[in-house]
């Protein structure tokens, strides 16, 4: 049955909003937290979502792990890139399944995940890192969320030129769009998605004027903001800490040079 | 290849940020707007993304639609859930190729359309909806999108209950989303998500309180904003009227009853 | 007895959110609204907050104007700056009764209604502006709102240099605020407040460098948003439409130079 | 002359964005820092926004403290209202020199203390407060803020009823203002202002229910966010934290009862 733990399976032990652990399943694996620990390998054959008692009697919920938490545990220290830009990045800029994608830089493969994980089971993504370190993590972070089969790592500089031809979407989360526009604009097909992630606004003028300059069109400048809400009756208000900023995000699309 | 513009496909013919319009491309169709009319039928055979004139000398662009585009175009005059919040909706909410989702109420179908562009193609989405007149609009604009053959359009009151079991996740855009949790929890599978979009905080109240009262943990409540940049060497500055509300998302993820 | 209306006043005859007039009540005045006609005169002798009916049955209040209803009626049409940012123009730029500022430029004279009302009565302002146009139109302004005496309107371009010294503040609400900071410096006394307003981000950069080579400190840039809320038991939520962006704040204090 | 500090001034001594000391200047005082200590007797005789060098060498300065810095400095540990907010009370809610306003509670004067600055000279603010403990604080800080003398403490629960009549605003801080909607009407003079600052929506609908029962017009519910900006050529973002919630405002106006 579908909804059951087996060994070698990820589930995500969850105690609160704050805390929670991704722990792949073993027979004898024991998780240690600072509220007792929880043997792991007796959720062998119980299903997604059940609850169970750590040794000092505080309850621990086996959920299975989703895109976003994949994401969350891959950039453990070094989040730049958040579920919520992740979102609008695949939907805004018309990835779907099947969709072909080229992406820089892989970083930890964050985004890397979450793109793979919606190109499935028949598209590809086409990851570009320059620094190898990264890559090695990035393909760790892809084999424990399921999607390593539909990325390819690839420890090239972007900025030199892309490999790939008639995609429909490149994805930038790098400190230098702009250098990447003309050959984005390249190995794109007509109608492709330009999509860069970029936390400051000088980094957003150049793209936006680099894009204009290559014939992409409906150009478009964005940034996002969640806001979380305590609810309970009675007591209702918004959460007092919020993020203020992540990145903006520029979407464009090609357009063919020259009038018919 | 892959893109051609085809007789029968639909294409985007962009104009600026704020006007496009979207066509079936037929061999003798002509497409007025106030810029002069376009001759459809001469796109047959041309990239997407290809420029064209219309008769007034005026430049668009046939953009192929994307989930967004098809998204907007089917809540004409009746939007209240955005593209944003969809794509929230979906990598929060967990959904991905291959999901089973419930969903109430259908609606014209703007919601649909993305649910099943991104559970496609082993997925399949459930939407319910006691309007029989909507679900013969919302039929149109799955078929226009190409996504008909990933939903099965039900005529119910999802109220009353919900036939599927086992399902990855209930989205409910719904007046009261709170009478449905009791059966969303039976529908879903073990860690599945529940996914609730509201306008008003009071419904959010009561549905929160439905969810903690009928064992589903992880609950949390966001909104989300977008802010809209204009781009320009010199003159960059954000846009000055700004969607400031659309409506409230609360996520909860199903956790089994008693501890084990 | 201080609350009753005399001929001479100005009332604001309120109909709903949208819609109140600014009126100078006169015996024999009569208002024309699309409501119906209110006999002005009639109000001499009443008190502040008065209902009353027009020839068509609608209830019109005649509410005593404040320093925000002066500044929105001064700007029909040119608006720029927003009561909200007044507000923390002159809070956080730390203006009081009794402080000396000085404004450029004065345009139609509502950010100067506001400080001359809370530099009042024994500070001043002194309010630079180029075209002495506007002037005429600020001086009325300023004479209606009752604070004209508490001005000094200069036709001078503030770009050449200020006229004063040990002043408090220096609020700048013009097109190269930059071109302004060391005659600000030179005008303002130890520790005294440049405040800056301007829409674009391009301003902002070229401002604070130019702060930071002038010698200030606790240099400070913000935004600042407001969301209107509809408060209605059981259907409460924010509003759709909202003023995403107005201007940057840019607030410094001037240190002196070298160190003692 | 005027910027000379003096034996018992405030000094704000400024480190960074982050740090600075409020200190009474007197002739041996010696401020300890984790930066070195500083000779604050020192400071007497020179001009405020004068920089000084602390035993380690590290730069503070002098900076004459406003408004803005009594009330972050009030606030230390309790801090639930901000300069924001405060700023808004203010100017929306028609506060000027000469005003005369009730406050409650009082808490530890930090309203209050603004209230003062900005009714001075010819105004007064009543402030009600139930814990006797919190008006010491708040005479203490509203000392040394200089404002003491246009406040009159009262140690009494404002839900009882209000002794003044004929006042300009009432402003409230509290957990039940809805209770005091009734007190608020009979104290205003017509057309007078009705403030309410609140954290949850709860209130905010109770507070809005009784004024529309009370004869209140022009009722209106907002909230403000302020985002920080880092300004730096080529490296320009907003700030990642921002404060994303301390409260509503609601603003009313006396209209009197029955249509003339």
């Amino acid at each position: 049955m579908a909804g059951e733990i087996r060994e070698g399976d990820y589930v995500l032990l969850y105690l609160d909003e704050r805390r929670s652990y991704m722990v792949r399943v073993e027979r004898d694996k024991v998780l240690h937290t600072h509220k007792g620990f929880v043997k792991v390998g007796d959720l062998i054959g119980r299903e997604f979502g059940v609850r169970v008692k750590s040794s000092m009697g505080v309850e621990f919920i086996a959920f299975r792990p989703g895109v976003r938490d994949y994401v969350y545990k891959s950039t453990r220290g070094t989040q730049i890139i958040y579920p919520k830009d992740i979102a609008l990045i695949i939907l805004l800029g018309g990835i779907q399944p099947g969709s072909h994608v080229v992406e820089a830089g892989t970083g930890v493969g964050a985004l890397t995940t979450a793109l793979a994980s919606y190109v499935k089971p028949n598209g590809r993504v086409y990851s570009y890192e320059v620094r190898s370190d990264f890559l090695e993590i990035a393909r760790k972070n892809l084999e424990r969320a399921g999607v390593l089969g539909y990325v390819e790592l690839k420890n090239k500089d972007i900025t030199q030129g892309i490999d790939e031809s008639d995609v429909d979407a490149v994805v930038l989360d790098m400190a230098t769009p702009w250098l990447v526009v003309p050959h984005a604009y390249k190995a794109l097909k007509g109608s492709g998605s330009f999509i860069s992630f970029s936390p400051t606004i000088d980094q957003v003028v150049k793209t936006v004027e680099e894009l204009k300059a290559n014939g992409f069109a409906n150009i478009e400048t964005i940034e996002c903001f969640i806001r979380r809400i305590r609810v309970e009756r009675g007591k209702t208000r918004p959460e007092t800490l919020m993020t203020g900023h992540t990145g903006y995000m520029v979407f464009a699309r090609k357009a063919l040079k020259g009038v018919e």
